[in-house]
């Protein structure tokens, strides 16, 4: 960290037109990340007139960060390249060109677009999206990738009313949470499968305190009917599986609809085929990525004003670790899973 | 057969206002069919004023009447019950408030009925509708239950143009054939996957007559991409499949939408989370009963008299075996596949 503000405010003297130097996490080739992901300084860059120099402030570390850097990501990038797909910024400096951004405006890049992990960032005007200065800039940082899939899943498959239940695994992960808690500011119920794991009882406690209903473990739910755990909650409308395997057959045991967006377990989905037939059961999947590049995305800042403002109102809270960017590898363990389950890790700049 | 001839005749005298005696194929109990149906002699029953008598011609032995009489089928029927839900028949008599039909007029089951398995039904007058005399009765007898299936899950699930392509399991079933037969009088090119057997390539020239633009056993595609094999078709924009199991997995390789009608292989369908997510995969299910309970189906006739008109103009044909009544259990051996792959089996009366 002290390498990197010192460099910054060294380098504010510099021409207007030209970036400071960035200090950045960079990647040479595809493989396992901590092998060939690096912190190096990049020379300054041209702010051509309607670029926007951003003076980053945090960007996470999601799994898609990762799978990028692996290569196994659908979507493979070019090396070398900067990781990081989100992240939040002050306003350093303006191209001349530039209309309604000003120094010191606090900005997230949206859409999402590469290079994130690096300390300034140079982009057209179109690719930034100004946010409330009160906004923690965890959150900002955030917001994107996980919350609006969150929303996207509650909204874009079926219509739910007030009163309506949702069924859910994998509901520790962020989205699990943001589902829960966007669920809970529409008078939705949410039912929500956990692993069995040391600590279960504490995460349920945890899911309980954001709005959850109901919150079991898998094994409870293995053997038994969910309608016997239902209570008086109406049984769910949609389910939803970011882990696949047994936890998805848990999910889907009521028909209907049920949206994948992760596989966590790297587990593939079993249904029967009388399922689909007489249960009407429906499988679809949700990635963001494609979203992002349909027309539906047009209306993607507005969401995300929406989740920001959850987020100032206190009814969105996850849990996030900010680390500085000198300890970039021992974040990457952490994201990588390598040391246990642990809070999402935001590099802070 | 003879038994049910004379007795028709001798009874024409009856009064109107009751049916003639009828000789049917009842089921006392759910179990093994051929254990638990006999041929029995009902006594006549009323013909109400808004009822109309129809003397049996013809009613297939359907895979969904064997389940209902197992007793395995999602609704189970009541018991002491006739089987059959489709078939044809000739007006013997109508009652006095009965507009548009007349004895001697064609009709058919519509909507599915139960209790056809006998030689006279007597149901309210809008339990049926009537065909054209020119219809050849084991085609007026099948209609409803395959191809309208067939022409419901090429419609319901993506707009198919000409010059599209589907892909389908189980191809050499009923449905799958009224599939090729009907893509073809739309110009819509089908792929088709049928089982690795003895005379697989006489199912494959039967096919190819049928309209078929490629056909390929679950071997020939298994270890390759099925892209290879398109040639100049475009990539399928739908898959059907009523098999599971690893044929399932052969027609959803190319992503996008498989509905799933049927599950003759009894094993399940299994697919990556990352298909789902990455592929867009989406798989659904298709239930002709579920559909005929829904509004879509207030148009089902006008669906019912297109396909009439496809059989008659010989663009839509299927193997068919008519048997005598006499030989219910002989039929119901062959329809159970005891006998090795066999025609459908139609009861004649």
């Amino acid at each position: 960290m002290a390498l990197v503000r010192s460099s910054s405010s060294r380098l504010r003297s510099f021409s207007s037109l030209m970036s400071p130097p960035s200090t950045a996490a960079v990647y040479y080739q595809h493989g396992a990340p901590d092998a060939v992901t690096r912190i190096i300084e990049m020379p300054p860059t041209v702010v051509k007139e309607r670029h926007v120099c951003v003076k980053m402030l945090a960007s996470p570390i999601n799994p898609s960060d990762i799978n990028r850097i692996e290569g196994v990501y659908p979507v493979r990038p070019e090396v070398p390249a900067v990781g990081g797909y989100e992240g939040v910024g002050e306003i350093y400096s303006v191209g001349s060109q530039v209309e309604g951004f000003s120094p010191g405006d606090l900005v997230i890049s949206s859409p999402l677009t590469s290079g994130m992990w690096q300390t300034y960032v140079v982009k057209d005007q179109s690719m930034w999206h100004k946010v409330d200065k009160d906004t923690p800039i965890e959150y900002a940082a955030t917001i994107t990738v996980n919350p609006l899939s969150a929303l996207r899943i509650l909204e874009d498959f079926v219509t739910l009313k007030q009163g309506d239940t949702v069924v859910q695994n994998g509901s520790t992960s962020i989205v699990g949470q943001c589902i829960i808690q966007i669920a809970k500011s529409r008078k939705i119920n949410t039912v929500n499968i956990i692993r069995d794991r040391p600590g279960s009882d504490e995460a349920k406690e945890m899911l309980k305190k954001l709005g959850a209903d109901e919150v079991f473990t898998e094994t409870q739910l293995d053997a038994k009917n969910v309608k016997i755990f239902l209570g008086n909650l109406p049984e769910p409308s949609i389910g939803f599986n970011c882990v696949g395997g047994n936890s998805a057959s848990l999910v889907m045991k009521q028909g209907g609809t049920m949206v994948t967006y992760g596989g966590m377990s790297k587990k593939p989905i079993t249904a029967s085929t009388s399922s689909f037939i007489f249960k009407d059961l429906s499988l679809k999947g949700f990635w963001l990525q494609n979203w992002m590049s349909s027309d539906k995305a047009h209306d993607c800042r507005r969401m995300i004003d929406h989740l920001l403002e959850l987020v100032r109102e206190e009814k969105l809270r996850y849990e996030i670790e900010l680390v500085p960017l000198s300890d970039f590898k021992l974040a990457l363990d952490k994201a990588m899973g390598k040391l246990g389950s642990q809070p999402k890790q935001v590099l802070q700049f």
